[in-house]
């Protein structure tokens, strides 16, 4: 708690200082001055402010998490620069809720499109137990938290800010009821303002909490971009949602997708199959009807085509259409009503059989 | 042209019997009866029909072209069962126009999201001087072959009828001006009907003609898929379009994109980066604008971003809203007043300057 006050997040020298003595004693070090570097401001540590933070946690309900602590999720670690601790409010067991989450990110000013598959991938999502981690911002942040609290599913607030400084300020109700169901976390000290930069290193956070990140909306310029490059970073899976090459705010989804530093997903079974456990959840593959006419020889096919829905044809015309002899046409027609295709009106005329009219593929692509 | 009577395009045993013995003698094996096999219709040949064929296409304006012929698409080679003859309507010398090529495909059942984006590429991609190879069918095929006559380029109509049997019939105006300003070609004999699964091996000379093929619209069974697997397995390259995932009518594109058999393209220029000449067509990398604030060090740029725009704030102000002291603080606003970035009221106020403000990436994403 003392250690985040002295630096930004992310500090490579606080990072170094701790894995090298421990916090308590680099925090030590750094106070005594038997350690300095930029960007660490000893002078910053103050008994009374950390006295007055926790019970300002505790006020706010927000309780105090360190690496150790039962319910810290070890996949932190896989970051460069971990955080050094959480203040965390709500409910969610964060150590079991992420160990399948998906994080849901995207553009502030998405668009309907955007919200909608936003929403629809958070629901299949939590319906397959997946935790959605997101930033708690506007557009594609917020709908992914509702559409996960509408179901009833688990959700986690990653905060630039101090645990009482929530961001924005007209999502005050959102982020109370993420509080009051889920988890609301930062790893910024309570007072801290949430400015730019930060949101940047709150990102790594968002993409090291989850499995993996899905981009559902960003233009070129995204934030929810830097997320994604933060997932990349640590090796975990990336999808991204296209959408319209007209919409801006697909552009940087299908740069992504070029690019092949994330995967197009569609709907929330592939972003299973994506990010969750091998095997078992893999998307089935996608494929349109099969029909009976997929398993005829060129010729016998190309025969089925020439047959007639309606009235009916003699062997000499179906010869002549199919540009064929009478003898291959028989033949042909023999195979086809054995395999219930065509029908004959008892005489000389031939037909498509009547319940095998969709069989046909129709004239061209 | 005698050849291609006997038997449906492609049929592996022609190609083999002319690969042996050259066209004529192979025509004078099967019609004596010397060469026999499942498929081949020796009783089709007659000289009559020949003669007549002739005069037909000469009445139609067509011409015949055999492997070997100055204007013959050498890349047709490149197919398993390429053609044997193609008769061609129009002024287009087919080797040349086709040496620089794109195949648009997609959709009959195409949105209007999708002809339009069809048009644009066809327009952009005539522009940078592809020729546009399609099937002249409605939806994708005819916005991209009206693209490129739009603005004076060269586009090509494969057809899967005889050349006197153009489909579908109310594109006749269509394939009429194709026929005057490109070329409109089939490889099968005069009066054969358009069926089917003549599209489908109609498919491998589009697939063959171009130096790629572009999926803009495809449901999960469309026929351009088809043609996109032509493409694929004599390893030409295949651009898929992509468009909402709410579409069924992109589906098709999103699996092939999925499956990494398509590259995501979203413009002209990624086509020709895709199907034209290396680096000659490259396609510039797409970004945002670059901004002076991304050039500064996290501490200045979250000083950047404490800096008002309107009013002013002094240096204690600052300190506490980055969390630093105000020795930093100073420092780091003469960085940035050096920059050009920030301004001074004179006294003890800072602010964004007024030309610079633009130059804050906003609260996060």
């Amino acid at each position: 708690m003392a250690l985040s006050r002295l630096g930004e997040p992310g500090h490579a020298g606080i990072r170094d200082a701790v894995r090298q003595w421990g916090a308590v004693e680099a925090l030590d070090r750094f106070v005594r001055g038997a350690a300095t570097m930029n960007g660490v401001h000893p002078q910053r540590f103050c008994a009374e402010q950390l006295a007055q933070d926790r019970r300002h946690g505790e006020q706010l309900g927000a309780r105090v998490l360190i690496p150790g602590d039962t319910d810290w999720p070890r996949q932190l670690a896989d970051l460069e620069a971990p955080p050094l601790c959480l203040w965390a409010r709500g409910p969610l067991d964060l150590a079991a809720a992420t160990e399948r989450s998906v994080a849901l990110v995207g553009a502030r000013s998405a668009t309907a499109y955007g919200t909608q598959i936003a929403a629809d991938l958070a629901v299949g999502l939590s319906e397959r137990g997946f935790a959605i981690v997101s930033g708690g911002a506007y557009g594609i942040d917020a709908a992914a938290h509702r559409g996960a609290l509408a179901v009833g599913g688990d959700t986690v607030a990653v905060m630039a800010g101090g645990i009482d400084r929530l961001y924005p300020a007209s999502h005050t109700q959102l982020l109370g009821t993420i509080a009051t169901h889920g988890a609301v976390l930062t790893e910024q000290p309570p007072g801290v303002a949430p400015i730019g930069s930060r949101f940047l290193s709150r990102n790594r956070i968002i993409a090291a909490l989850s499995n993996g990140t899905v981009v559902v909306e960003a233009s070129l310029r995204s934030g929810s971009l830097n997320t994604a490059g933060h997932a990349e970073r640590i090796a975990r899976p990336v999808g991204a949602v296209p959408g319209p090459i007209t919409s801006m705010q697909s552009a940087g989804c299908h740069e992504f997708i070029r690019d092949m530093r994330a995967v197009l997903v569609t709907d929330a079974g592939e972003v299973a199959d994506l990010m969750g456990t091998l095997g078992l959840d893999l998307a089935p593959v996608k494929r349109g009807e099969h029909r009976q006419t997929d398993d005829l020889e060129p010729d016998d096919r190309t025969l089925f085509e020439a047959l007639p829905v309606r009235g009916h044809a003699d062997v000499a015309t179906l010869s002549r259409a199919v540009n064929s002899t009478d003898r291959a046409v028989r033949a042909g027609l023999g195979r086809l009503e054995l395999r219930g295709l065509a029908e004959t009106d008892g005489g000389h005329g031939w037909r498509k059989a009547r319940d095998n009219t969709r069989g046909s593929t129709g004239p061209g692509r």
